[in-house]
């Protein structure tokens, strides 16, 4: 009985989902979901990336409270709409469709919509993104690929970020790696530092390659 | 609909934490629900503890995939248990029972359970315990408190770990202790690095204080 209610929140989101997924196809935009665990710096990637794209972006901030990102966000002058799940522990298609009438959208190339912090629920629910990211970082160690496996495996890119800090963490980059391969062999791993900009150049062509 | 699914499912789970709160009381076991988000460091608060505290303690470690942190807990010699959700992004209080029975918690005064790291979910599952504690950490932002209300209300003790990297790091603690006090004003909060060990003795003093 419970896992039936499941699976039908889940189908009715894979609905809406679809929905979503049509809408960004028919107006070429590339939806990029991005997750992470709280603090990993997703926001940073999202404002190091429009100083880096040359592209017009849209940004959807998901978060429980507050609407300090969307801020940040909208001080470098792109269409912004912030999402408050009030609890929920991630965002869901149907969110973001309703804030896409928030949203001025129609001339952006890429929208990134940044989830709830969270290494689980997230990687649960389609949002009609064309490609899904995570943000993983050194300070939160480099077992995280095999305890969080069903978020590493469900990526088309992991971008590991405060490779900075390197120095002052006992992280083990080649133990990552390695479990970020037993789940998933096929998504480049971006090595860098938001607040140095190392890297990131490398993500930015890496996206630039995808198709709307 | 939904609304009611999820409130039946909370019932239960208040329930099944009331009967084992009567277990944990009835032994003079001390149990403590250690909440953060993934990677802020609770294995090596545990660690850490064992080390200090001088009492018998035992441990369940909540994690989704792997028994990395139950094998080093296991190295302290100390009865330790390992629950893997298989996907589940929060302990509940039922995997708690059918965990105690595999155990060997009738010496132990202090029962540490390390729930799945997650900022969010956690904070709705009570599982029987007698003090719920957050591991935040340095490398996560200031700003978690204003985004994560629900869990920095709910718990008895913050620990903000990794302190050793403050350098390092764009974190203000002032800052971070306005948002913990805007929503907990009540809970300690120990400033501690589990690396260098720097601030542990008042976190072992507040625990030796708590009464099963």
């Amino acid at each position: 009985m419970k896992i039936n209610v499941v699976k039908n929140i889940l189908d009715a989101n894979d609905q809406m989902a679809a929905e979503n997924k049509f809408f960004f196809e028919k107006r070429h935009i590339v939806a990029v979901n991005i997750m992470a665990s709280p603090g990993a710096g997703k926001t940073s990637l999202i404002l190091r990336t429009i100083e880096g794209l040359g592209e017009p972006i849209a940004v959807i901030e998901g978060d429980i409270a507050s609407t300090f990102d969307a801020e940040k966000v909208g001080e470098k002058q792109v269409p912004v709409v912030q999402i408050n799940t009030g609890g929920a522990c991630h965002l869901d298609a149907s969110m973001i469709k309703t804030s896409l009438k928030k949203l001025s959208i129609d001339k952006a190339r890429y929208l990134f919509i940044e989830n709830v912090g969270n290494l689980v629920c997230p990687a649960e629910f389609v949002l009609g993104e064309k490609v899904r990211v995570l943000v993983a970082s050194v300070p939160e160690g480099d077992d995280k690929p095999f305890k969080y496996p069903g978020m590493f495996s469900t990526v088309q890119a992991v971008v590991l970020n405060k490779m900075d800090v390197l120095p002052y963490i006992d992280f083990n980059v080649a133990r990552f790696m390695e479990g970020v391969r037993a789940v998933n062999q096929e998504a480049p791993v971006f090595q860098v530092s938001c607040r140095t900009k190392e890297g990131l150049q490398d993500w930015i062509d890496w996206l630039k390659k995808i198709k709307s």
